[in-house]
C-alpha cells in the first residue's frame, strides 16, 4: 500500500554539529535498510530545500506511523502524508 | 532530470459526457505513450481525489512545459511542478 | 485500517431539486449499506454546515478510493482524507 | 453532545525528558479515566504526526473547555474544536 | 450554551430581486422570532460587509444545526461556528 | 460604537509563574473596571483555547486602541479588531 | 474617525458594457461628492489592479457601513475595513 | 511616486527596555525628519496593533528601499510594500 | 525603475476561440512593441502554467499601471506586482 | 535552463555581527563568481525586504540544488524555486 510522504528537515542554527552528523548518519543507515527492504520505495531531494519527496510501500497505516516516528531525524521534521493508490492508466508494475 | 507534477482535474458538472469520455481516452493514450517512452516515469492516484502525483523525467524545463500544456485534459487541470534531484542516500538507480 | 474522511457537499443553487433528491436518497442507501458492512464506521454532521466527519475502516487505500469516488454525491463533494491508526493509550477495542 | 477535537502536540527539543515522560504518563492516566467515563469517546493517532483526532461526549461547552485546558500536555498543544451532531442517515446508536 | 456564529451572505448578481426580497423578509421574521425566544441572543452587522456576527444560546449542538440550516438565506451563506463558554472574569449575568 | 475584539493569549512556557499570576490578576481587575463602565460590554471564552471573543463599546477608534495596548497581558496577545454596527433586523436595544 | 478601506472591483466578463459604464459614472459622481465633503479623504489606485486604497473620515462605524454598501459598484467589490487612529509621532494635522 | 507601506513591529519580550526606548526615540526622530521632507507623507496607527499604515512619496524604488532598511526599528519589522498611483476620479491634489 | 510582474492567464472554457486567438495576437504584438522599447525587459514562461514572470523597466508607477491595464489579455489575468531595485552585489549593468 | 529563485534572508537578532559580516562577504564573493560564470544570470533586491529575486541558468536540477545549499547564507534563507522556460513571444536572446 503506497503513501507519498514529504519531509522538511529543520535543524536549529545552534544545534551541536557532531550530534547532527551522528543523527544524519543514523538516518541514512535506517533509510538504506528500509530501501533495501522495499518499504521506502523512492526518495528524491526537493531542489533548493533540505527536504525530500518519498514513496513508501507498507502493509498498514500503523506500520507507516511507527516507521516515521522512529526516524532519527523525526524530531526535526515536518511530515506530510498522502494516501496513494494505483492509477488505472498505468502499465507500470511498480506503480501498484 | 526529474520533476514531481501534481495534477488536480476538475471537469465542470454540466460538461458533455461524450466529450469528457473522448478527452479521457486521449489523455490515457497520451499518458501510455509517454510512460512507454520513460518520460512520464510514475503516476499514482491520490485517494479520494480526481488527482494524481506523477514523476517526469525530461531533458529540459521546456520539454516538460510543452508536454504538460498539450495534455488533452490540461484545460481542466490545476498543475503544480516541483524540481527534484537525486537524493545522496539513495542506492536505487531509478531515483536518478 | 482507519481513515478520517471529511466531506463538504455543495450542490449549485440552480440544480434540479428532483435530481438532487434522487441523488441524496441514493447516497443515504449507499451509506447505510456501507455502515451495515462496518466499512463506514462513523458519521457525524458538522454543526451549521452541509458537511460530515466520517471514519472509514477499509482493507486498503484502493478500497477507500473506489468507495469514495463512486458515492452518488461525489461530484458535489470536497473530500479530505487523513490516515489514522490506533492510539497507544486507548483501551477501546473499536478504536483499532 | 459531541465534539471533534484535534490535538497537535509539540514539546520543545530541549525540554527535560524526565519531565516530559511524567507529563505523558499523567496525560495517559487522565485520558483513560475520561475514556472509561465515556467522555473521551474516541481517540486515533494521525499517521506520521504527534497528533490525534478525538471525539468527546460532554454535557456542555463549559465541561469540554474545563476538561481540555486541564490536560497535563495542554500547554504543548494546538487544539481545534468542531461542534458535531447526529447525522440523519446514521443507524448507529453510538453516533448520537 | 453559547456559540458565536459568523454569517457571510452572497446572493448571485443575476438572482431574481423579488425572490431575494421575499427571502430577506422571511429571514428577518425568523430572526425576530428567534431573538424574542432568546435563542439568537445578539446580532451585529460587520462594517462594509453583507455579513453578521451573532451569538446563539441553545440547548444542544443539534438545536443549533437545525436552526441554522433552516434559515431562509442559508443556501447563500458561508457559516462559521465557534463554541463559547462563560469567561471566569465576567461579572455580567448575560455572558453565561 | 461597537467592535468585536478577539484576543489569543500565549504566555511562553518558561515564563515566571508568579509574574504571570500577577499580570493575570491585573488583567482581571482592569477587565472588571471596564466591564462596570460599560466599555467592555461582553466577553466569552473560546472553548479549548486560551482566548476570548469580546464586544467593546467605545467613543472612538483611538479610545479602543489606547485601551487595548494598555492591557496588562497585551504583550502576550494576538488581537483582531472588527468594526461592527447595529443590525437593521435587531429589536434588541443592547445591540446598538 | 479614520478607516482604511481597500476595495477590489471585479465586473464579470460578460456584463453589459453600457450598464458597467453607467455604474462607473455613478460611482465617480458619488466618490467626488464624498471627497468634497471630506468623508472619502484619500483614494489611490493599486498598480496593476482594478482596486484602490482609501482613507475614510466618518463620525461612526454605522456611517461608514451605510456609505460603503450604497456605493454603485458595491455589488462587484471585495471590501476590507481596518480601523485606524492618529499616530503619536505625527506632526501632520491631517493624519488625525 | 507613492507607495503604501504597512509595518508591523514586534520587539521580543525579553529585549532590553532601555535599548528599546532608545531605538523608538531614534525612529520617531527619523520619522519626523522624513515627514517634514514630505517623503513619509502619511502615517496612521492600526487599532489594537503595534503597527502602522504609511504613505511614502519617493523619487524611485531604490530611494524607498534605502529609506526603509535604514529605519532604527527595521530589524523588528515585518514590512509590506504596495505600489500606488493617482486615481482617475480624485480631485485632490495631494493624492498624486 | 524595475518591477517584477507575475501574470496568470485564465480564459474561460467556453470562450470563443476566434476571439481568444485575436486577443492573443494583439497581446503578442503589444508585448513585442514594449520589448523593443525596453519597457518589458524580460519575460519567461512558468513551466506547466499559462503564466509568465516578467521584468518591467518604467519611469513611474503610473506608467506601469497604464501599461498593464491596457494589455489585451488583462481582463483574463491575475497580476502580482513587486517593486525591485538594484542589488548591491551585482556587477551586471542590466540589473539596474 | 532557467529557474527563478526567490531568497528571503533572516539572520536572528542576537547573531554575532562579525560572523554575519564574514558570511555576507563570502556570499557576495560567491555571487560574483557565479554571476561572472553566467550561472546566476540576474539578481534584484525586493524593495523593503532583505530578500532578492534571482534568475539562474544551469545545466540541471542537481546543479541548481548543489549551488543553492552551498551558499554561505543558505542556513538563514527561505528559498522558493520556480522552473521557467523561454516565452514564445520573446524576441530577446537572453530570455532563453
Amino acid at each position: 500500500m503506497l503513501f507519498k510522504v514529504e519531509m522538511i528537515v529543520a535543524i536549529p542554527l545552534g544545534f551541536d554539529p557532531a550530534e547532527a552528523a551522528r543523527l544524519k548518519a543514523e538516518e541514512k543507515a535506517r533509510f538504506q535498510e528500509l530501501q533495501a527492504a522495499g518499504t521506502w520505495r523512492h526518495i528524491w531531494r526537493v531542489v533548493g530545500q533540505y527536504a525530500n519527496v518519498s514513496i513508501f510501500d507498507v502493509a498498514s497505516n500503523a506500520e507507516l506511523h511507527d516507521l516515521l516516528i522512529s526516524l532519527p531525524l523525526y524530531p526535526f521534521m515536518t511530515v506530510t502524508v498522502t494516501a496513494l493508490c494505483r492509477h488505472p492508466s498505468s502499465a507500470h508494475d511498480d506503480d501498484r
